[in-house]
């Protein structure tokens, strides 16, 4: 673990009257909300920040920054907390800016695909709200994840494959910088060659360069018809070949997920589930009817080529929720498997040619670890988890869960993948970024610098060394 | 036009005598290649680099850049002179980087749908490269411009509407910094978390924040079927009302382009088409036989309910090729109907359920001008061209089309689109840059000030003041 040693400052009691006037009710030094927003779903230990403030507009967020930048207090955005690399530990002390309050949907333009929300929406209530719209929000990374979280983590999840990620899908941004100064960035077109593309430098840097306060999204069509269906296969690899040859192929497949053995057993346990405990498949296909009844047959056709059973289909819309409602809780549920256990996640994402390989080498390393562990993912995309499990008093065991995770990553990076598919960097991954991007590593140091010189916005955050 | 006066330093002896060194014969002051590199395809009037180098490597890239920042001398990076926004006139003198000799195909990974180029490999040699390896490259601004200026203006074209833009096919890139050092952005996984996007910031960026030398692009599989054809319909608004609707539907269509009916008349004196002098679109569907019947039928439907015309297939791919060679000689075909003129291009880009009522307002306010014009565009994006014909003599003429084209922007940009959907800001449109974006243009220029200190990276260009 390489989280930066706490460098707080007390908390300044002339900010603390500031935010109080300003904020009311709406700020707190109070034990129990600090410690609420000192931890997240990540292994790491909490980090509990000096007070939480929850704004309710663009106005008071500006207004926050301005007085915390005065007394050099850091700032850090506090959505769902369900980060699984410690983004909301306030490793520096300061303020949590929770944005619970601020969880409007201000516009949906069914004519354009495409809505407003401010950064405290989940995306169950996204989708809530489009009920009805003949429209639905893509992006499902499992967790209820608020989309300014989503935004900050450059998230994605299992529709991933088909309807890309929060990279693609935001089109514009509100953002309030580190003086308190408010930018828009994008717009409602759906391309533009305007400048720099500050919307994608936003999207995935976790807080350290500016605050969301808007998000404008674009939004997808409900398909005509939806069908889903599981299959298992005698190995992992064939599974993963079933994969490689689905997108090789070019089938617009909507989800096509990875789940081993052992995570089948963890989730019939958890989610009261039937399914066979062998390496399986979860597919979805959308589109209108005759594409999805093209697009299951080849699948179909692949998946008995490598050895697949046959398909077993989700026919109706509650076996279709209760299907991907189990799959949602493979991180519950593999924690399930050893009470008061925390759980690791590696996050590895890798070109497609090489997932096979980069699986059965992961499998076999992990083999020798003693560790109790699942395996599930995003194989479409070439990105799959593993989640370890780890005593948190253990520090022995902590150690060998971190080594093996290390080396997770370098047989992912030697084979030209990346560290984070979806979870971002965090406290923990900052030497994996120079593992990765070597040099480039010192432009987004600039780029951190140039825009937030006192280093205020969730600090110790992405960047090593800030 | 906003063209910045020109600064220029004289070009010094001493860095002509090291780049003269360094690369012989691909370095010249001559004034036939420095004429050549000093225009473009925009109507801006030319402006001459004092010298030009044809870097081979990476490594020469950055040892020009280290040569030319120890004098202070400004660099402009060179494609294939595509160019419609004055991206490679040399406003403050110093060297043309032409990169035609940087012209290699690195690497095609069939398996993972992606490959490895130089910046100087045009669009069609890529595809020529990839024929017969089951994919292909998608993106296609009409001209056969190269794959670094490509991603310099973040250019997109007909494709667009289903296979995205350069912004989405980039996966990484390789960059010479404005101190001559080199960084690796990007990788080849699907997607990642790891770090600021740097890649989506170079993207755009036209040359003024580092010079690519290596793309990574992903690719996409050849379509099983494809058909091509065209609808007439009584007016431009009928035509646009299908456009609107098929996005509408979520139709997965790979084209739809609109000729307004003068546009049609060009284009068949000039490619020898015998067209129905009419508003029209030009569609093209891709997928399964299935899903391409599919498609078509539902297009068909609408486009009959907005009084079009029964659609006229191009049968063969002959047929097709032909089709698209016409539409792609939109901008000759105009400049044809006035010979001796030059071409004004606007280029805005409007949220799709504003695109009826903006073509209708540009149509209406170009009307009074009596300016000799065309309206072609990649609508399925909300995007669209007036191509403004004007005597490079005629000061008065040359103003009112300039004139014209504000206000078309400001139509834009009143509905909440772009200044520029695909061809970029260049010289002419930085004040349209600040109409769009406000205060989001001071961290441009902050992030352009941390990148390139002494603004050396193709000056004058995108950010006004610099």
């Amino acid at each position: 673990m390489n989280a930066p040693l706490a460098q707080r400052i007390p908390f300044p009691p002339g900010l603390r009257d500031t935010l109080a006037a300003m904020l009311g009710e709406r700020f707190t030094t109070a034990a129990a909300p600090c410690g609420h927003h000192g931890h997240d779903e990540s292994h790491f230990p909490d980090a509990v920040p000096d007070a939480v403030a929850f704004p309710e507009s663009t106005e008071e967020v500006s207004a926050i920054v301005r007085a915390c930048a005065a007394h050099g207090v850091p700032l850090i955005p506090f959505g769902a907390g369900s980060s699984l690399e410690g983004h909301v530990l306030a490793v520096r002390g300061g303020l949590s800016m929770d944005f619970t309050r601020m969880n409007r949907v201000l516009a949906v333009n069914v004519e354009d695909l495409d809505c407003r929300v401010e950064p405290g929406v989940t995306r169950k209530q996204l989708n809530a709200v489009l009920h009805g719209s003949g429209l639905f929000f893509p992006i499902d990374p499992g967790a209820d994840a608020s989309l300014g979280g989503m935004c900050a983590t450059r998230a994605s999840g299992t529709n991933a494959v088909r309807y890309g990620t929060m990279r693609e899908v935001v089109l514009g941004l509100t953002v309030v910088l580190a003086d308190g100064s408010v930018i828009r960035t994008g717009g409602r077109a759906r391309k533009s060659s305007a400048g720099y593309d500050l919307t994608r430098l936003f999207v995935g840097s976790e807080g350290t360069l500016g605050i969301m306060t808007e998000i404008t999204l674009r939004l997808s069509p409900v398909p005509e018809a939806v069908a889903a269906a599981v299959c298992a296969f005698p190995t992992v690899d064939d599974a993963v070949q079933t994969v490689i040859q689905t997108i090789q192929m070019g089938v617009p497949i909507a989800r096509i997920e990875l789940l081993d053995a052992m995570m089948v057993r963890a989730t019939n346990a958890y989610s009261k589930t039937t399914l066979r405990e062998a390496p399986m498949l979860f597919f979805e296909f959308h589109g209108s009817p005759a594409s999805v009844k093209e697009q299951a047959q080849t699948v179909q056709e692949l998946a008995a080529g490598n050895g697949g059973l046959d398909f077993e289909w989700a026919e109706q819309p509650e076996d279709r929720s209760r299907l991907w409602a189990a799959r949602h809780s493979a991180l519950f549920a593999t924690i399930a498997l050893r009470p008061g256990a925390r759980a690791l996640t590696t996050d590895v994402c890798v070109p497609i040619s090489c997932l096979a390989d980069c699986i059965a080498a992961t499998e076999q390393d992990l083999a020798t670890t003693g560790l109790v562990r699942t395996i599930v993912g995003h194989v479409g995309d070439g990105n799959f988890h593993v989640v370890l499990l780890v005593d948190p008093e253990d520090e022995d065991e902590i150690e060998r869960a971190e080594a093996a995770s290390r080396r997770i990553v370098q047989h992912a990076l030697d084979m030209g993948g990346t560290c984070t598919g979806e979870h971002g960097i965090g406290i923990g991954k900052q030497d994996f970024l120079v593992a990765e991007h070597g040099p480039a590593v010192d432009v987004m140091r600039t780029i951190k610098r140039a825009l937030d010189p006192a280093n205020l916005l969730n600090p110790g955050k992405v960047v090593p060394g800030l």
